[in-house]
């Protein structure tokens, strides 16, 4: 499963100021949306299904406008809302857009500037406006079932209730298309994954249409599957991370788009029983080198990581000790002597410092690591 | 310790769209910097401390835009660096600013408009850029002892060297000031404080200058010791917040500045052995009325909140049920019929549902909840 890593991992910047920084890496959100489709067009299968680049939450916090550039070969762009919508048609996107919880009205339905539109359709209330509108306002349906997620979705009677009243608007021109969706709640679970597409199959029976069920977990663990789909959504994947418990983005050919690092900015010696942070929950053993770094929890790193959690100064590892407070963490520097002011100090995103391992540390998933990095973390683009 | 709210909490705002929102109000802020006023003014004290309005990673969340009115009558404003000086001087503030972890070099100290400019200073390297300062660009700086928290700051022994070394600049009028400041590794423990204010007294004994040592929680609980110092600094307590636990802002006299709110926008029925969200960590027991609500840890939002944490639905409480994912979280709507498409659901910051009370069900402290909002959380002025 593995595919060649095309270009070298993204390259710190030495000198780095006096905030942690986020690199985003355009050409490896480019690399990855080529390696899913590699995985999806396996010989003999045809039509190839289709890429829906999820950038929802300003693209997993790798920020929309850095993203950008590396998602031209994308056959779609899926975000939230019909705000998110307007800003990828603002940057010059012109393929199709598909909202996935847009709040439906006739109103903002009518903006021509949207379209080819795409809409997960999944209350009732919304199928109303829909029906109303004019070409060349004619979105493309996509029914989401509940499944087992039980998030936003019809369950199995509404929804064949929704296709049967949206059907007429297709036949009359209204609607561009109507399609299948749902959204796993397990799909790194191969045997669930199993029944939740045979129990889709048997739902959408009779009701022809295109289908989008997979995400990046269903697709990079069963792609011969993924690929029967018209459209697939891939977020997650798209920036480099793996979906799969125990494996990183590496060990499936995808090629991380951010690396977050920050500057060192000071220094301490602790003595035997010295305590270090908040709390004092650190206390050294030994005499020991610690290392002040610019990244705390207003920046959005995990202030409940544990102590061990790696850096890399310099290429090599060090510990994070004592409590990430809401500007600084704090590292043993003891056997890391060439560290100085302004060393820049890695805190996810490298081959040897993957931002799965550093969720795992933290008790989290990637996801939540480059999505909830704050305001307070300027994101600048790869070199 | 009470003092009166002279007015009623923040008002959520109804139909507020599909993301969630931060409304923040300024005249709490200033509501709180009286009530810590008047906790430092107690009778017989005189003259009375001094308060840095603590206002570093953009105003703990509340961003500084909005925080600014309710700062006016701050003594002066704290941040970390030179730039977010200069933006406090951009938004018009033209008293003392306390930079408390600059990159101190001659050429960025040399900018006039900086000034009044306080710098915190605690490596040696910074003495020398300081002394080759011409008026009017003359700080006012204060040496850091390192303490019990051992993050920046120098030692007993380096201190009393760069006091020594700085003494000539300061009666040269290179320095508009040479005082002390210490911040303390854990200021709701009564006996370590207890400890530290000795041993900081300790050190500076002929080292006349002004002292700053307390933050809120320091203040907080031993206003009476605060009130002995030039200037005390407060953050958390500033939004309204309890830094001593147990307690909430308003058992303090303080009022919440910040209300985090986020629409309803879909609903489920599940039947007894539904499962709900990712991994399918709830399992109706009864016939359960689900909430989809438009918040989850891309919004800053902890991934890691257990079910049963409380939100406030019309008023009254409802609990969170299933794993919070990165824009949806799910409440339990069972005896909430009234609730429907686009009602508001409070998340923090009311007297009935506290950022304290949150923040302690997410094992975390209020500090991390506001402070890790991201960017997909606007923030409004609250009405």
């Amino acid at each position: 499963m593995h595919a060649p890593l095309s270009a070298p991992p993204i390259n710190p910047i030495h000198a780095c100021g006096d905030t942690p920084l986020a690199l985003i890496d355009p050409a490896a959100i480019g690399h990855n949306l080529g390696r899913l489709r590699q995985l999806l067009a396996y010989p003999g299968c045809s039509p190839t299904a289709r890429i829906w680049a999820v950038i929802k939450s300003d693209a997993y916090g790798h920020t929309l406008a850095h993203a950008y550039a590396g998602l031209g070969q994308a056959d779609g762009l899926a975000v939230l809302t019909l705000d998110e919508a307007g800003q990828c048609r603002r940057l010059g996107w012109t393929g199709p857009i598909l909202a996935m919880s847009a709040h439906i009205t006739r109103a903002a339905l009518e903006d021509p500037r949207l379209y080819p539109l795409h809409l997960i359709v999944d209350h009732e209330e919304q199928l109303a406006p829909l029906l109303s509108l004019q070409p060349p306002c004619s979105p493309h349906v996509w029914l989401r079932y509940r499944g087992q997620l039980n998030h936003a979705g019809f369950d199995r009677v509404a929804y064949r209730n929704a296709h049967a009243r949206l059907l007429p608007g297709l036949h009359a021109g209204r609607l561009a298309g109507l399609g299948h969706m749902q959204h796993y709640a397990r799909a790194e679970d191969a045997e669930y994954m199993l029944a939740e597409r045979k129990a889709f199959q048997e739902l959408t029976q009779g009701m022809p249409g295109p289908v989008c069920s997979d995400n990046s977990a269903a697709l990079l663990s069963d792609h011969v599957g993924a690929a029967r789909s018209s459209w697939v959504r891939s977020g997650i994947a798209l920036y480099g991370i793996s979906p799969l418990h125990g494996l990183n983005g590496p060990d499936l050919g995808l090629r991380a788009a951010m690396v977050l690092q920050a500057p060192l900015y000071g220094f301490q010696t602790l003595q035997p029983g010295d305590t270090l942070g908040y709390g004092g929950t650190f206390r050294a053993q030994r005499e020991t080198r610690v290392g002040l770094v610019r990244c705390g929890y207003a920046h959005g790193y995990p202030r409940g990581m544990p102590q061990g959690c790696p850096v890399l100064v310099n290429g090599r590892k060090a510990a994070i000790i004592g409590r990430v407070s809401m500007d600084t963490l704090t590292i043993d520097l003891s056997d890391h002597p060439d560290a100085g002011y302004g060393t820049t100090v890695i805190l996810w995103g490298l081959p040897e410092l993957p931002i799965e391992a550093v969720a795992t540390k933290a008790g989290t998933i990637p996801a939540q690591l480059c999505s909830g990095l704050t305001g307070q973390v300027p994101r600048r683009a790869a070199s």
